[in-house]
């Protein structure tokens, strides 16, 4: 404990009292406005009849409830000045402490809270900061500036304290220096993990619809081998022409190779905002139907940043003296990326050099000047509206081919795309179908309200029949390969009986054919048949997009159910439960 | 009648003796040659016992006993030399004779024959000869040169001769002077008339499906107006900048005047085999749901040429200068096409210029000097991927413009896909969604086998199992916008509960992304389960395609209904019927 934290703590319970008080004023200045709101939005409702459905607010009694008793804990805290015995827990401690029914812990510093009373006051929502039950909150902290931009969040934070970590009881982590993934970063402790080593783990749902731009810590992990440990200032690529077209090796300038100082110094910096997808995203969709074959990815295996580097067509043109105007002659129908990790996979020659194509050899992310080693550090390849394994990380190579990568990820089985027929690679002749390289139409649900009953209305609609709705609310994103902007998104409540359309928010004045990146969506009116619903019942909010080539997602994931689990783009659904 | 016929009829009965003799026995070879394959091939499924069932050959006793009669006849006709008396019909006698009910009759030239009793023993189908029934056999004689080029048909039909037609008590037509629509050419009596002014037409499937060249006069016709009629030697193509880029129209080296010389003389002749299909192809089936808006169209709004004609590309840099350096500097975002009849409609600039857009400026069509006036005589523009209406027919004019075209087809609401709630157009805010321009998948079961139960096999699986099954076949045609290649087609017997991988024809070998014309596909060995069938029932045969970005149709017509019915690419179903 620094001079300054004791100092802090000594005057600690008067600066809680006063600042709780505070917090409980300006939350009650909140809470009659939401009143004042609330009555005039009922009367809307009694004067509405018109024949549709306004919908009303929640009136949330339980935060009010919660401030109340702060205020009077706090009042207590303030009237007496002695410090109470700081109890002493172990990380184990905090980590036990994962769920509601055990108490939900967690650790800031060298102090431990628990939160579990705090939940429904999370401005961010309960389901947020149960993702850090039993962990320490830094890191969830850092993904959102509000927590650190202004004292609120620390102030109430203190008012949760139950103890301190014992940093002397600190479990000590033996590191096996055989392990070769010993060297891998730390990864963000929201990421579900599905395999350690290598790291597959994708963000959960609630996070990923948060930003526009997915926070680089968020990002869905998909290594395949141990993280490469690069030095950026000695890292070469090399760019070569395949054995396919060494009568031609003559015209290219030379062997060239470059590093990340030429990249950044000899080509304009451009800026790709992209979206990059697993081809195994959704997978554990298809695995419900029939256990497929790889990571059973929920709906997270997909993200969003800013890249920037340099343009593979201008790198191409200027080190490999190949262009639109002499591929074809020399033979040239496919790029090969290869990574510092042992991987390879190729892209065709025309989307390398399309003055349309935006293929970034990319050295930033997010505004960050260096890549995280998760992500390619020091360089990776951008592939904009192809599938992510396309996106090549760690960059040594690129050569120049008459053919495909050879390996899994071209020739291979690992992204071609089956008929459902096929449970086993026997009798499929692998050669029949192309890899992946462009995906199709996507969408999610991300997150949706759970439906109060209490907040039904009744009316008569022209015909005099009486309907008995509520409305619930509903957000996620879109996206579909080679650069086809969403163009519509439909939500529907009755297992795609009707739909409604939603609103196209960020990411939605995309170009038509450039939209490399997603398009949130969201609808505040979805309305549900309340006539025979129940509390406890639960009903699917589904989604199905629209992109600009007017390709439609398939209903079902039977349908599309394939031997490698590849692009499960069926209609996405989210469980919402209906309450009193 | 010429002499040449008159001494043809003369000697008539004894020719059509020795050719009938001829034509039988060369019938029975081939059967003998069947017959011996047959017995070969039910050795082997006697022999099989590993468990799968091979397919049966269908004995064609029809066949066969037609032709023991037609032997008689021709016997009998040879051993009379006296010609019959020769019977007179009207166009009008003919014409009632269009079903099997009422005998099916034809006439070629100015002779009538019954085909009633040839149905069966057409070599191209039953289907396809009745496609001729009541009407003059001559134009569905050109599509298939195999009947010209040999005697064989003309004789065979000489034996079918029932009478003449009495060319004097042809009806006159008189022809509307004040009709607009007097001008437009005659069509192929095949097309099925969805409206004959303008004309609304389209080729039937089991014509679609032969050829994977759809002969010109086959192919759908889709106009908004009477025939343009232009004189080839005078009409001129003006290309002009429009007037939000006013401020660069110095920048355009001249308001450029062509004619189809320059375009002749001064361009490459470039060429390209594209698929053109009209955005409401397969209307006809939202319609089943709930009445869309616009013509009816059943499968067969699609058709594939061979296009030779000047790249738009190239003509754009020579006589507007503009090119891929500069049309983001002048602003230029779409490119609109007038043509002779009124219609416009733009597509986006980048297409136009993309050195992967093979946008042509065509004035060939099938390898024939001159586009049919139906098909744009004699310039149209041919924008490979997107939907038909971009391909505007008897160009006039060439607009370079930073926004699309105004009208229905392009601002309108014309070619617009709203959500399946939107049954007006109440409500509908039309900017909100971009006009189509590349098309999504699609899939057709052109033609397909009834079953023959007599013809199920019972064997057992691995597990012991029995099953009874039978085979069927069919074939269709698959196509996807943008140029994605078609890279599988499923196929089903069993609405969808499970699938089988068909052989992908001609089209397979196109470039993955510039696959602009369809693939055509075909199966063989659809298993179906015959355990619970019987003869009477029906079956539909299913079809799905996925294209080179793993694009999949989706499953039914009913979440992808829209006001406008466009883009119907539900899975297609095309029914059998279930024989003894």
């Amino acid at each position: 404990m620094s001079i300054v934290e004791a100092v802090s703590a000594a005057i600690g319970s008067f600066v809680i009292g006063s600042l709780a008080a505070y917090l409980i004023e300006q939350q009650e200045e909140k809470e009659e406005e939401g009143k004042e709101e609330e009555e005039t939005k009922m009367k809307e409702n009694i004067d509405d009849d018109d024949g549709k459905i306004k919908k009303k607010k929640k009136k949330n009694t339980w935060r009010r409830m919660f401030f109340k008793e702060a205020k009077a804990e706090a009042a207590s805290v303030a009237g007496t000045a002695a410090p109470k015995a700081v109890k002493m827990y172990t990380r184990l401690d905090v980590a036990e402490h994962d769920s509601i029914e055990k108490r939900v812990w967690c650790s800031y510093k060298e102090n431990v809270y628990d939160v579990t009373d705090f939940l429904d006051n999370h401005p961010g929502g309960r389901d947020l900061l149960l993702l850090a039950a039993g962990k320490d909150i830094e890191p969830f902290w850092r993904l959102y500036q509000a927590h650190v931009n202004s004292d609120v969040a620390m102030e109430m934070l203190k008012t949760l304290k139950i103890g301190e970590l014992d940093l002397e009881k600190e479990p000590k982590v033996d590191v096996d220096e055989t392990d070769p993934y010993k060297n891998d970063p730390e990864r963000h402790p929201a990421l579900k993990c599905h395999s350690a080593k290598p790291a597959n783990m994708e963000p959960p749902l609630s996070l990923l619809r948060r930003e526009y731009l997915t926070p680089s810590s968020l990002w869905f992990v998909r290594n395949h081998s141990p993280v490469p440990i690069i030095d950026a200032a000695t890292h070469e690529i090399t760019i070569v022409s395949g054995e396919q077209s060494q009568d031609n090796l003559n015209l290219l300038r030379t062997k060239a190779v470059i590093n990340l100082e030429h990249l950044k110094k000899d080509f304009e910096k451009k800026t790709v905002v992209a979206t990059v997808q697993c081809g195994g995203n959704r997978r554990g969709g298809l695995d419900l139907i029939k256990k497929s074959s790889g990571t059973g990815w929920g709906e997270g295996a997909i993200s969003t940043a800013k890249f920037a580097g340099a343009s593979l067509r201008d790198v191409l043109e200027v080190h490999a003296g190949i262009n639109l105007h002499n591929y074809e002659r020399l033979g040239i129908k496919h790029v090969i990326f290869y990574g510092a990790d042992d991987m390879r996979a190729s892209i065709p020659i025309e989307k390398a050099l399309s003055p349309f194509g935006d293929v970034l050899l990319a050295y930033e992310m997010n505004d960050c000047e260096e890549l995280p080693r998760d992500h390619g550090y020091p360089l990776r390849v951008i592939v904009p509206g192809h599938v992510g394994v396309r996106n090549v990380k760690w960059l040594s190579k690129i050569k120049l081919c008459s053919e495909e990568a050879d390996g899994p990820w071209n020739r291979g089985i690992a992204y071609k795309g089956f008929g459902p027929g096929y449970s086993s690679v026997e009798g499929l002749n692998i050669d029949s179908v192309p890899t992946m390289q462009e995906m199709p139409i996507q969408s999610v649900v991300a997150e949706a309200e759970n439906i109060s009953l209490s907040l039904a209305t009744t009316s008569k609609n022209d015909d005099g029949e009486k309907r008995t709705v509520v409305q619930t609310s509903a957000k996620g994103f879109a996206w579909s390969g080679g650069g086809r902007a969403i163009i519509r998104v439909d939500v529907s409540a009755n297992k795609g009986l009707s739909w409604q359309t939603a609103t196209l928010k960020e990411g939605a004045d995309q170009p038509l054919s450039k939209a490399w990146a997603w398009t949130f969506w969201e609808i505040d009116d979805l309305e549900i048949d309340a006539s025979k619903l129940k509390p406890g019942d639960e009903i699917k909010v589904l989604v199905k997009a629209v992109d600009a080539s007017y390709n439609a997602q398939p209903e079902g994931a039977a349908a599309i159910w394939n031997l490698r689990g590849l692009n499960n783009n069926s209609w996405h659904a989210f469980t919402v439960k209906v309450e009193e």
